[in-house]
């Protein structure tokens, strides 16, 4: 059973009375049939939150004039919004250097239908991936990097990333910190998988220091990606059990299965229009 | 800081379009605020599900108003609902055998005040818990049960919760089968705590089934009691890895800890007023 | 890092005073050093399990003599036992119908050299997946099933088998029971993925039956087979957290992540030689 | 069942060949009957770790000559090492603040039998738990500290635990910072809980900290006090999910269930007899 059409409107904006009562009117005045609503306030912020799906079957406005009068009942309120649309397919760029555990995860996912999403590409600082990535018939660049080409190369990355409208840039195990110039024009696009239970174990090694402290438990994180390292609003975490059994080569992994679930889940959040973004967290209406 | 009183509705109807846009447009046009707003449909069934948390601070409805005038825009939708107000302190009473975990769990949070509700009552079959319980400062009725007398002592308990007008009863490890004349007036408002993962292994000795089974993870299920034996509908479960090390007796230790924490969660959604019930299953507003 | 060959003794036989002793002396008179020691003692049943890990680099019996040398002391506590060396490379076969999941993620874990197995084929009743196998350079088979020709095409699959020296039979998502004339040869040596937190929902569409029982927690299992539907001894389940907003297609794709990394969990065990079975149970040396 | 009498040895020691034989040859050679043996090494460090409990039933050597007699054998391994006995209760004193919900929970599973320790005092810097603590049949003392009397009141608290012969110390959510004064004498046997998934949020207000940082995973932890704040051995963490949902009040709800099962797990690893330390880790033979 194909989905029928459906519109996502993710909003937010400060707390008042009356938002979701104009926002709801204005989709069943138009004869829209609300799939999904909801809701969160952040009482301490006093900011609303509001991810609102619905069929587009009848609705009386068409798609391509959404926006314009959507935004009457936006600016009355003072909303940041987007629109988003169930029959366009976004595109992801998948960064990964020599570990295929994600990479595989993530490709064997779109294959089998799981996840809507093309994958134009897949960027690599080595060249390791390249023969899995084009059995899949994916276009692989490699870039590789030193800290002398770094920025020269980034340019030229974000270069094939927008002349193919890449909507979201995925971090499979990509031991590479992006500079701010690569970061900025994808903010809160770039999602990225941290080998650790963020904000324990930031940075180089996790699982090595994970070992050095006696942790009982390991973690995975995965997180857009902000000019600070390993500490951008946190999309998704989970955990295993570990005990003194497990040597480093052991919590690894352990970890690589944490790290391939846990990065699929954010990607798929995102994918969904699921996330909303705000004071460097994360809400997420799953 | 008090919480400003307020009101909460819980409600269910034949899913159409315009519910949403009704319900908060009756609370805003009254000057209500809400404070939490969330809804659910059932799409196979087509039903819809929402709570509604709003501030009464300014709302132009008196409180004991809102039934008479909430009940027009109800029947158009075909409504199933409740009202609760956040003043008024639940009744709950305590059935419980001999084991004492969930008792004492339940007394201490009610003691340091994380809980707002009033036990007036601890009812057991035997009189192993009734120090404890007198302690508290809580009345304590023993009602011996045998296969004579069970009836009979039935309807003297209800005799007791409905003169104390107790509004919800806790069966804390309570080792004895309610019979329907019992469950039927307090339908979902009997929160039973059974030391299962269930399905699995309902009835009894479920520790000693999973034993001999062999399985690696153990689990408890809080539910509402119904006329069916651990069949009711499931409010929340949570589960804990065994081993090959465990014997029953660590089985029975280990679930205890499971047995309390659910049965607690359970009772604070109830309390909370965040469940609805609907073909033998909860929507959870957590 | 190759490491050293070593040697592991799978032992089971009736608790008595110094086994212990007995084992660690065989190994240690021989200059073997242990490189991981496990025991258990299954108090209920009186019975003795252990696990002994030991370096073969200094060991004064020559590999192909060990056996014979132990088994005077093997006679004496009246053991059952196995001896596996490190540098042995078992042989698994894939038994699978439509789905994907658990399949990738097993050829992704050998291809990246995660496991230290070979797949000398992938036996499917449907051919769905024949192309993602021959891509990886397996040995695809095509073997249809129906009523009629199941034992038939049985005796076929357990010649191949045989003939290959299959050490292990994997059932990824495998749509068919096994007959017992399949089973009997392969007895402990058959690891299946079942989509339910066993022994809940044995049997066809068990998300389905968890969908409408209204549960909280969705599990998988992997365990041996045997002749009876999904009653063998477990070997790995986890858990995953569902809510009222999870319809059966949620279900579903969050209970293929569970399958996928139980089932590898399991194969791991296996392959790594720490798990025992007996009663229908399992011990496992982690 | 009345548990036989046993004994206990916690040994650790370089690792070499034939620790295993002789340890088990010591017990087997004077008539006892292990129930338990575990071992570890730690390849990275070249150390050798073992929990081993027999039975005393039959035992050739008396209680009171175990200790010099194995000292012979632990002089040639060069072993640090400790023995215990089953039927030697433990006593524990509770050191608390304001907060109950810990000291309730130990409170309770002392009263219903289910630890074998004595209780002989809860101290505390509030007077809040006084009534609580006396109802239960146990000394209360009262130390108000401040920056002024700290180490004085640390003395006469040592004075106190000295004299009652106290075994192990538990802050049961102590809201103080212990001196090395404190510390020193108590090494490995003071158990603390803190509020969060350590290494993360260490120190103070972890809850508001997990909050602002957005996490989806909060955390408690029980580990062994050092006089590093917070960076002790780790005995026992557990995680509970939490969402964009959960402000602070909801994370310290949630949390507190975490934080008395975290620490009743850990007091009850330390009652057993099953925990070795080094390197600032936890051996723990569950």
């Amino acid at each position: 059973m194909p989905s029928p059409q459906s519109a996502t409107l993710l909003i937010s904006c400060p707390d008042q009375r009356g938002i979701v009562a104009a926002i709801t009117r204005f989709i069943y005045e138009n004869n829209g049939n609300i799939i999904h609503l909801d809701q969160h306030v952040d009482f301490q912020e006093d900011i609303f939150f509001s991810r609102v799906e619905w069929d587009l079957t009848n609705f009386s406005i068409p798609a391509n004039k959404i926006v314009q009068e959507f935004n009457n009942l936006a600016r009355t309120f003072d909303m940041r919004w987007e629109l988003h649309f169930s029959d366009r397919l976004p595109k992801m760029a998948i960064f990964v250097s020599k570990l295929t555990h994600c990479l595989s995860d993530i490709l064997s996912r779109v294959q089998s239908g799981e996840w809507n999403v093309e994958i134009p590409m897949v960027i690599s600082n080595h060249t390791d991936v390249q023969a899995l990535v084009e059995h899949f018939g994916i276009l692989f660049y490699h870039f590789p990097i030193n800290k002398e080409n770094k920025l020269e190369q980034e340019k030229k990355q974000i270069e094939i990333l927008e002349k193919e409208k890449i909507d979201v840039v995925v971090l499979a195990r990509y031991m590479q910190i992006l500079t701010p110039l690569f970061v900025e024009p994808f903010k809160n696009r770039i999602i990225n998988i941290h080998h650790s239970f963020l904000p324990a174990f930031a940075g180089a090694k996790p699982y090595h220091s994970a070992y050095s402290r006696g942790v009982k438990i390991i973690g995975a994180t995965s997180h857009y990606v902000t000019a600070d390292l390993d500490a951008g609003p946190i999309i998704e975490q989970d955990i295993i059990r570990v005990s003194h059994k497990d040597n480093v080569e052991n919590l690894v992994r352990k970890g690589k299965d944490l790290e391939k679930i846990v990065l699929s889940r954010a990607i798929w959040y995102h994918l969904q229009n699921k996330i909303l973004v705000y004071n460097n967290k994360t809400v997420i209406f799953d």
